[in-house]
């Protein structure tokens, strides 16, 4: 049996790695970033072309699907991959973000969640079993655990007593997993902004044992820089041969900073919603496309940038499209922002194999008119 | 100097033929359907899909493009074809039906008609002159002369009167076209669902003399039966060898209807803003994906079609798209719709090539469960 995940390689000047993921549906390059497909599509884009963009994995929402369609449809239709006509590997979440964000239509036991849905009002339950088998029903490539994403910011009490919960829940989840269709299983490190019980969680996780570990309730209202300390408080106490994830990041800068501090996955609706309020990512930072600025402007998004959107349309044309409220808005912002994320990864993975992720640093930095590092 | 039409076949058994128009931006195979890009884009397709599905012409609003982002900004731009990135030809209205559609917010005179935008109620003028000058501006290949589309039903009177007008301001918009540009200017009959005036509006547009004849005022609520006696009363008065285009129409039996009295160029919102309502077009009728129906149905749209969507989605996965509000709703129910009227048309070209128009009619009609002729 093939490893999940191959380290092929260490930077020498800080923790940032290149490695490979092996999933049933094909391996993954790391540093990886995942598009996120909440409905079994990645808003605005088809399949075709996020390979095309370079897209080597999609995460698909548990929460989403298991409310609509509903995960035993999919499954009856050939799950989620035939479904969506995506052959790539597919990240499932648990549904324990998008089910603890609905506040006071849910509540929480020793069992699982209740909650009303956000669809019709519906009394649904959500438990560390039943989520492992929508994702299984699903045809997911990798599995979540079910784990509360504790808010910030909370009382150590709050967060001890919920992390100790939901290490209790990933137990139940790596009990109720069937790994016999290829499917991978990743724990979830909380902990909150509490470096001991960040340890703590991931010393309990490692004895239960995972394909794969997960930083939790991160990019959930705290700074920057306490997001990275989180990072260096817990990373190294995660196995160096397993695949590294943070989940719901983040900005460019973010992916950058969890890339340096030896971060292999990402997932984050960041370039596709920006995208469709009309934010676009460049290499000089980012820009809103309807100010009036870009009215007559007849450059490209980003004039270093080569994807299709910015060797075929000008940024008064993108502007048009959206003051226009255009379909094609969407579409074409999209790709432009996804390829921005992928290829920043890309180029990551490139540095890191040329050993010269440093200087990729530095002159990531250096290019942005105003970075909020 | 090339011809701007060359007629290649008449059907031997109906007015049906097969010919090709030459633009400054290539030529086009017909009978051709046109489908329309409202606001410099057709809604939820890329141009490269657009060529793809086989589309080898489109249409541009003149009065929406005037209003937003204004013919100016495109010229300075470098044209509408640079701007939409679309480089095959572009047939553009003059305009008239928008602002005629605006009811009260309309003021005709012998000059023109003053309006109001329907965006920020401002005062505009459009004029023959003017008209043809933003067409002009936008760089189109086929332009049209600005009229009145006549409401129906509407009375002889009336009729008269504004089709006198319309013949008035089709003089007016030759002596204002410069066709320096390589730019094509088509005359437009009216004369309502009156025979007399109908074939007097087309006397006097061949008098003039244009590069080709489109019936207007069609697909304006009359019955199917009305519309088709008016392009069998109308289509004989014009020259055999100038393009036929009739406005704003239609459903597929309308296409079919059409072509076998001798129609060369349709254009009509319907399978692209019907993709956006979820109404999909097949070999046996329209279906409506939102249908419970359709909620477990692992079937394609069109068991017989072949196209892009039938290939890769079920019916069950269009219709959860649909239900859930997904941009990708409108980009894969726009490309299947397309798809469906320009494959039609490009059969339509082939068995009149093989002179066997009447056995595809005949077979078109037998494979729907429901038609409406």
């Amino acid at each position: 049996m093939t490893a999940v995940f191959e380290l092929l390689q260490q930077d020498s000047a800080s923790a940032a790695r290149r490695g490979r993921i092996h999933t049933a549906h094909g391996s993954i390059e790391t540093p990886v970033f995942m598009p996120v497909g909440t409905q079994a599509t990645v808003k605005g884009v088809l399949p075709e072309t996020l390979r095309d963009l370079g897209a080597q994995i999609i995460l698909g929402n548990t929460y989403h699907l298991f409310l609509r369609p509903g995960e035993g449809l999919i499954k009856q239709l050939g799950g989620l991959h035939k479904f969506m006509n995506w052959s790539g590997p597919i990240l499932t979440d648990s549904g324990g973000f998008q089910v603890f964000s609905l506040g006071k239509l849910r509540k929480i036991s020793e069992d699982g969640v209740r909650f009303q849905s956000h669809h019709d009002g519906s009394h649904q339950v959500l438990t560390p079993e039943s989520s492992i088998a929508i994702q299984q029903a699903l045809g997911s490539d990798i599995i979540m655990v079910f784990d509360e994403c504790i808010p910030y910011p909370a009382s150590r009490d709050y967060v001890l007593e919920s992390t100790a919960r939901s290490g209790r829940w990933a137990r139940r989840c790596k009990q109720a997993h069937d790994n016999s269709d290829g499917s991978l299983l990743f724990g979830i490190v909380q902990g909150g902004m509490y470096a001991d019980l960040r340890r703590g969680s991931a010393a309990e996780l490692v004895e239960i044992g995972f394909d794969g570990y997960a930083l939790g309730g991160l990019s959930v209202g705290e700074e920057a820089r306490m997001m990275y300390q989180v990072m260096e408080d817990t990373l190294p106490h995660l196995p160096a041969d397993a695949p590294r994830y943070v989940m719901g990041v983040g900005t460019p800068e973010n992916l950058v900073e969890g890339v340096r501090r030896g971060v292999d996955m990402f997932d984050c609706v960041m370039p596709t919603r920006n995208a469709r309020n009309g934010v676009l990512f460049t290499s000089f930072g980012k820009i809103s496309i309807k100010q009036a600025r870009y009215r007559d402007d007849d450059q490209p998004v980003d004039p270093a940038c080569d994807c299709y959107v910015c060797r075929n349309y000008s940024r008064a044309y993108l502007r048009h499209l959206y003051m226009s409220n255009e379909i094609l808005s969407s579409m074409l912002n999209t790709m432009h922002n996804l390829h921005y994320y992928l290829h920043l990864m890309e180029q990551m993975r490139a540095a890191i194999a040329d050993d010269t992720f440093t200087a990729f640093c530095r002159d990531f930095y250096a290019r942005r008119q105003s970075d909020d590092r």
